[in-house]
């Protein structure tokens, strides 16, 4: 077994980028810049397939359209890019093909209007296979520099957009991606990192972290828990704590941040986005990922979610 | 069933494209736009399909990485772009997954190194099916437009780089991608429109006549017949003659382009390019597809090559 990790730094070691691709492997999105007069581009690419990221069987073609391309859409906005254009590639089943690509295609329709993203183009087969849904979006950075998970420093602190946890719910599929809220945070604020939380609010913050050359501190009571971790844990036995959903589950697909405290301060006075931003913890000179409870005491948190694993 | 080509014109309806990607799907790659200053973009995608496109039994992972990215720099090509970064989505089977991405990206370095394009990310995945590769690339658009299928006038000449037929003999994975030559061309001549012969000459010929609102008559002798369409007609019983093969075959990935019948007689003069270049023909103001022999005779030509089925 080699995890997706493993795979990617060999990619980083292999292909280590340059003067058009700065930001390549490390990032949400990679940094595409043609002419240096130019504006940079954000690219970034996501597959989805059936069996293994959705079942047709208790996802609607509408809604896995949607989501493939919602996911690709808070990887541009983990960047503060502002989205421009997207290709889409499918590999149907033999059976019914052209009819599910249509529904994939107009689950697509309302984030392409919302933010007004151009369907570019793409490739669209048929195979005796499960259905596979690969989708390129593409984006113009913002602002002078786009956001990156590598500008944190320690003694920020960290924020985050929404609530955590129990997506699988339905959070998983119909989710916003958070492309006003990032634009806004990069433009009105002085935001130093930025990830969207697609496996986990602990594995990706310790990402951030890890990227930026700091530990990080959660304060437990201050995590926006959703009602669905806590509609979860009750089903489940044995039950995980709602808690443990909000730091574990995957696709929430929310924002986290780290900014200078006092800017912190001011975007949570303000709160100017659609959804509420949470002041969670802190970056740290200490590497590692720590839990904070309201006491102080400190306990190391295993920044558990979702791994991609290869064989 | 449902041809690809019904599915496309479906999505140009339901996505008419606008400012920002005004050549969406019409060609080999799109255009896209983002500040009015900036240069713009071309971006296209293509998903290989283990068992469909490919067979691993037959193929190395070496060669379908090759290829799978070579295909879309042919895409490029035909739109003149200058390819700048891909990015590589994987669906890997459960077994050996690693081992085979890493091969896969392995046959993709030579094309990487030679047009200096930059691996830019992706996305690694992992099922229990077999193997699918969708590769993006994105080019900056040289010269004052990019090429076009849809600039050719009546009259234009038609011309083709390289040899065709019998590809499937090694050439369907180990063609080199006409970049240099279309830049060439692009920035040298007038040439008025291009398309990269992907699913046969006699269908991409067509498709490049009908886009430029023409038809196209092709001189029977003058076609470049690869010495592969020889030897494949020579195995097959019943055989096909080397012309049916070198109007009919897919995966040839040389360049057909029209262009003024003076400029053309110049470009076949010159012999500007690594590769022969050959006049076989001329658009038309009557709509069709026309084969023309020597002693003048004209019968129709059904545009058959490679087309792309749904269910």
């Amino acid at each position: 077994m080699t995890s997706e990790l493993e795979l990617i730094e060999w990619l980083q070691r292999r292909f280590p980028g340059g003067a058009t691709v700065p930001l390549g492997l490390t990032d949400d999105a990679a940094l595409v810049r043609g002419q240096p007069s130019d504006s940079p581009w954000l690219v970034t690419t996501d597959l989805l397939m059936e069996g293994t990221d959705f079942k047709l069987t208790e996802l609607s073609a509408r809604h896995v359209g949607y989501k493939a391309l919602a996911v690709n859409l808070s990887d541009l906005a983990a960047m503060a890019a502002r989205p421009v254009a997207v290709l889409v590639s499918l590999a149907l089943p033999v059976d019914g093909g052209a009819a599910l690509a249509r529904e994939l295609y107009e689950g697509m329709t309302p984030l392409l209007d919302r933010y007004r993203v151009a369907m570019a183009g793409g490739d669209t087969n048929s195979w005796p296979a499960p259905l596979v849904v690969c989708v390129t979006a593409i984006g113009l950075a913002t602002g002078p520099a786009p956001l990156t998970r590598s500008g944190g420093m320690p003694g920020d602190a960290l924020i985050v957009t929404g609530q955590f946890g129990g997506s699988i719910l339905g959070k998983h599929y119909s989710f916003e991606p958070r492309v006003r809220e990032a634009l806004t945070l990069h433009h009105k604020y002085d935001v130093h990192a930025a990830i969207d939380v697609s496996d986990g609010l602990a594995l990706d913050l310790h990402r951030l972290a890890q990227a930026s050359e700091c530990g990080a501190e959660i304060d437990v009571s201050a995590i926006p828990i959703a009602p669905a971790a806590i509609q979860l844990s009750r089903k489940e036995t044995p039950a995980r704590t709602p808690l443990e959903h909000a730091l574990g589950d995957g696709e929430d697909f929310e924002l986290c941040c780290a900014a200078p405290p006092d800017e912190a301060d001011r975007i949570v006075a303000d709160q100017p986005l659609s959804v509420p931003v949470t002041r969670i913890g802190r970056l740290t000179e200490e590497p590692g990922l720590w839990l904070v409870r309201s006491d102080g005491t400190r306990t190391p948190l295993e920044p558990s979610g979702y791994r991609h694993m290869l064989e």
